[in-house]
């Protein structure tokens, strides 16, 4: 008789964004005048930069003719695309990556949650609180889930607020897995290269390995800010890195990303490069070869500046955001390095409050820090994905509130 | 201390193609002359079809503007697709499963190995002796792997050959989940509608679910050939399906397939389709939006029409390689409703030993069936889906020693 993993059971539900979308398709219902504006998911807006369109087209072409058809992806990833990687990612910021510990995939989403399988099921994992639920504990070595305090039973939680500047002191217990996420989502807050280096050398001392989360790296643009954990010498021996085209290059609905793997990363005298070569080739078959080929496009000298410019887009859009939340005496964080503004809500109102608050005062939506974890109460997270006139009308309702 | 997962441990290598691949070099190399014709890799070499190629181009100017462009897709594929398959593939077919039911993903092979986490680790699996390794057993539920027979101590093998036509007796000790895949690969077998309801019935009785894989079902040309499990009565409570485009539209380098899960499957009262939507919605982004695209054009008239010529240009490389083989006295199978042909090595040669023989005398390299587990040991894989002239001059090649 077939049983259910009874780890799923234990999954709350995905309350956040049904909880958001709910509440909003009410007001909605009662106020059919309002025109709502969303600054609460974090996905893309602007349109792929045209030398990814013309990559898309032209690597389409080539699967059309039988000379120039492509069939299985090599498992790891095309070399055109690893050896890319590997020079301006890591090279060019004086990192020792090499193409063979690039691993492309479909997304840094799958790869953060997919990882946890090369590892031991007794392994403590240590998480940011708050912290972007998805890319964070899937079953199995949680324990169980306390809906009352919205806290697993076995996870280490690492409190990340203003009075540590959203960047988690070293855990009373030493976890064996420690996923660190920079810039951070849902925070926007980043890590001094000082502070991640003291990370990597905690990690080292204590065997454990870091599961360095670096999707929004393209954000960064203030000085000493870290870009890779690889910056830090001896994060080859402890540290997992992950990465992502769905903000850099807006490839959301693309799906393309990697995984760093250094040859000297070993855990009980096994290289995980290994086990994550055998994950990958036996229950995954690669990213499609025209993905692959648009990977490559976005750094093109040309697609380069296109890309750099999508990203100006947003992040003059969170300068807005900012800029006009201060000047309403809002205590406001991240949306420098990173596209999330977190800010702190007025009032002393809960977070769904403040939720319910701009939903019906100024038709803005936002997603309540409360979401993310306990650590999340009091705050609120607005994005700077949306459309420039758009975000601007949402600051200016908020100011008129 | 970060431990690794002990159950990767025991995986042994990817031994068979890696096995081959080195024999072929070396022969190469000491043959430079040599002119090898690969029939062994299940890799399409037909481009995509001009239907494919359009709706491609077509989705990619979409993803090139602001207001047609597609961000992150919908977690269980976009509906247009989830409705032309339902419609298309089931409907027509007299099968009762709604767009709902299907889970839109990046291809059979990540359903097939995900699938297992739904389940409970103590759950046994059955699967056919010989199986294509890829989509059978991975770390957790398999036990112990022994080298000499190279078999999991755990696992309950169901042997296939001549003697029952390659399709599964009901094992002696029941098993919780059963693989079964059909047409099958490596042997090209097929089950009769009849044999495929007893095995409804079995598992129906038994509380075991049937994980189809049907990823072949588009080369199924002869009558009374189950295309779906779900042409079965009550395999809506015991039955997942997979399907894929890969074979069926040359999509090995493109990435699509699908997963069906009636909303009637319960195992301990929970219905299989929630656990499935909430791991596809945690740990995966859903395949990309012109990929999707793409997939909805092989329905289309004139896609359906390319593809089908594409499926009968393969058939009729299987046709040929069956004429001449059975003209040579092989004992011959698979071929007719599969792009797969499982002979029986001549005069006792083992598969390696006939593997070496094709290699050194005909230059022709075909798959060992020994790889496929021990009840392939004897028999010996070609697959159709080559170049025309090449799978002729093989023939040839052979006819010739």
């Amino acid at each position: 008789m077939a049983k259910v993993n009874q780890d799923y059971l234990k999954l709350p539900g995905s309350y956040l964004f049904s909880e958001i979308g709910r509440r909003v398709r009410e007001y909605e219902a009662a106020n059919p005048e309002s025109k709502i504006i969303r600054l609460g998911i974090g996905d893309v807006t602007r349109p792929l930069c045209p030398a990814v369109i013309d990559a898309l087209h032209k690597a389409t072409d080539e699967m059309g003719s039988a000379e120039t058809f492509h069939g299985y992806a090599p498992d790891l990833g095309y070399e055109f695309l690893r050896k890319t990687i590997a020079q301006k990612d890591f090279g060019d910021r004086g990192c020792d990556i090499s193409a063979e510990e690039i691993f492309v995939s479909d997304g840094a989403k799958c790869d953060c949650g997919n990882i946890q399988e090369i590892f031991s099921k007794d392994n403590k994992i240590a998480v940011c609180d708050p912290v972007y639920p998805d890319s964070n504990v899937m079953a199995g070595r949680a324990g169980e889930y306390d809906p009352v305090n919205e806290l697993f039973s076995d996870v280490i939680y690492m409190p990340c607020d203003a009075s540590n500047c959203f960047v988690p002191d070293f855990p009373k217990e030493v976890p064996d897995l420690i996923y660190l996420c920079f810039p951070n989502n849902p925070t926007g807050a980043v890590i001094a290269k000082s502070k991640l280096k003291q990370w990597v050398d905690y990690a080292r001392k204590n065997g454990s390995v870091i599961l360095y989360d670096a999707a929004y790296e393209a954000f960064i643009c203030e000085e000493d800010i870290p870009h890779s954990i690889y910056e830090c010498e001896g994060a080859r021996e402890c540290a997992i890195e992950f990465r992502s085209f769905s903000k850099t290059a807006g490839f959301t609905g693309l799906r393309l990303g990697y995984t760093v793997i250094p040859k000297d990363l070993k855990v009980e005298k096994t290289p995980l490069w290994n086990l994550w070569a055998r994950r990958h080739g036996t229950k995954y078959n690669g990213a499609p070869y025209i993905v692959q080929r648009a990977g490559e496009a976005v750094y093109s000298e040309e697609g380069r500046a296109q890309v750099n410019e999508q990203i100006s887009y947003y992040m003059d859009n969170a300068k807005i955001i900012l800029k006009e939340l201060k000047s309403l005496g809002y205590d406001v964080y991240g949306g420098i390095n990173a596209p999330y503004i977190w800010l702190k809500t007025p009032k002393n109102m809960t977070s769904w409050e403040f939720f319910d608050y701009l939903l019906t005062k100024a038709n803005v939506v936002g997603t309540p820090g409360s979401g993310f974890g306990p650590h999340g109460e009091g705050y609120f997270r607005l994005t700077a994905f949306g459309d420039r006139e758009k975000t601007k009308e949402a600051l200016n309702r908020i100011k008129n509130i």
